[in-house]
């Protein structure tokens, strides 16, 4: 772990921004308005000591958080999680596979609730890259 | 999906002697005898249509896998499939990394207890290999 | 388990039709189109693998699912699938002993939780026969 | 509900006698000691107010409830009602085809666990009557 | 317990007006008309039962309850019972710790989730505040 | 925060020995050893970042981590708040009173698994100050 939490603080901030299409995270911003710690605590410890460890590649990473979300029916982080990995270059229908097969582990009602927030975020982006012009 | 139900019950025989060093899998064999819907679901359906889909590498879906069952607690399931990695090349530490980033979505308790069941599984292996000569 | 896919896909259809009053899923059919192999698993292996088996009855085996899907909170499910029980005989009184059993595994949110997602089907059945010609 | 908790136990007791052959509980038994209000909350409003309504026959009750406790991952309590449906008449196939059916719902690991549970209760119960001089 | 149910009844209804601030509760009344048995065994149980029991006071009784709901991530019945614990005294700043104390049992989502749904209860107070004249 | 990781992993430390009677923690010490980061984040963020936090007292964050412990099913770590709690000062009937709380929002399953771990720590506790001479 980084030294000073200041450190840590920051490593959280560039991994959204590298996550996150150097946009910052509007859940995190509003969390911290009444909730500081929990921002806090989500950008030092979730994002900057857990998320920027070297062992695992940003797609991996974000593929197996994004199974483990959907496997515990977390439809915000999920969505979340899976949008930035297509962001770091994952595809739709490699975020599909992980659907498919956490029927496996977690049965066809978490499937199916994660294809369908998959299916909203898919649709949103496309929008928004309608809405800004291509 | 495959045409036949013969040939997705042979392609999960396949996938289980690929996942498993070419030893056949006890836990299945032991739930044919009084469950042989269930044992020929997972090799049919579980192994047989979903793990041998092309669109994720065996690395990635193991991976991807091992989180899903440790972020539910299933430590029996998630035993298996950590050693499947193993034997497809994934490395202790890798799943280390995935056991750190279950902290994330699921708790400590959910890392912890797939810390200690990973633990078992690596003194098993190391044993295995030592009785085994060398 | 049928020989093929393809007649277990059709054995999945007419279980859908038998349960569904004629009437196509449109859960399902909002599936095919981004997750098709979801869609293919929950006809092909969940309906028609598993609903199709002969050794319970129609109305045992809803009721049954009814209280699996309640005691996990899966309200979406949860409420097709009660709508298949009442479809295939069972009454709302029946429905009800479901909920008020599932305090007991399960804890009184998911009971409370399962009787508002009950409550809301109930009303949209009867709205939806008042609105055919009543 | 019954007027009194006087009344309200006996139903209980009366109850557990009809499920488990008319011997009295050990888990009850134990828990009383240390727990009382949880022996008496168990006994008074699970099994004295929930499980003697006139809704379910003693089938159906506890095929719905074996559902779920099974979806939940609740071994021990999924067993002792595992045991009271044969009891009451359920076949050990009916049982199996709840376990298959929790694949559905719960996924794979949920299901082999109660795969597993069950095969240990059917074995104990062939040996109580092998023991028994049959 | 006491000895008749209209008693624990009468003590259940007595337990709402004191953490409701003397006002009825609407999930209650609501339940009681499709699921009356439902609506009594909250209203005997939950509370005329667990919640007048004199081993805990009703501040620790509230903080331990939304943190049992918290974890699980029962949104409906933690906001429910943070309400009750605010007019029973516990603070703002004291729900805010439970929050942040959930990250470690349960992660970071059902903290995130609870965050988002104590702000909701905070904010819904202060308007009812100063919708009353203030 | 404390402003460096040093310090925290020190106020970690401290909140283990005052929870823990003086003695450091065993599975902590066992999961260093493969598990060194699980280790860091465990002392670190969930003990000296979350535990060391002012705006609740031992008891009733103890009250409180105990009932998510229970309400979750996560037998071991429970086990090890609840003989923290008791060091602290927190009586054995407060903890059952826990115990009996959460038949509400998490079920009967959970709360006997509860009662069953509280009784294996209530009687290893009593061993132990038999076997040191008392």
């Amino acid at each position: 772990m980084p030294e000073t939490t200041q450190e840590r603080l920051r490593l959280g901030a560039d991994v959204i921004l590298r996550l996150n299409n150097g946009v910052p995270q509007t859940t995190l911003k509003n969390m911290r308005e009444e909730f500081p710690f929990l921002a806090d605590a989500t950008q030092a410890y979730a994002l900057g000591d857990v998320w920027t460890r070297p062992g695992l590649d940003d797609r991996t990473r974000q593929l197996a958080a994004v199974a483990a979300f959907a496997a515990m029916g977390e439809r915000g982080l999920m969505k979340i999680h899976a949008g930035y990995a297509l962001n770091v270059g994952v595809t739709e229908d490699e975020l599909k596979e992980i659907v498919y097969m956490i029927t496996v582990p977690a049965g066809f009602p978490k499937a199916i609730l994660a294809s369908q927030t998959m299916s909203e975020l898919f649709e949103e982006r496309r929008n928004a890259i309608g809405g800004s012009g291509q």
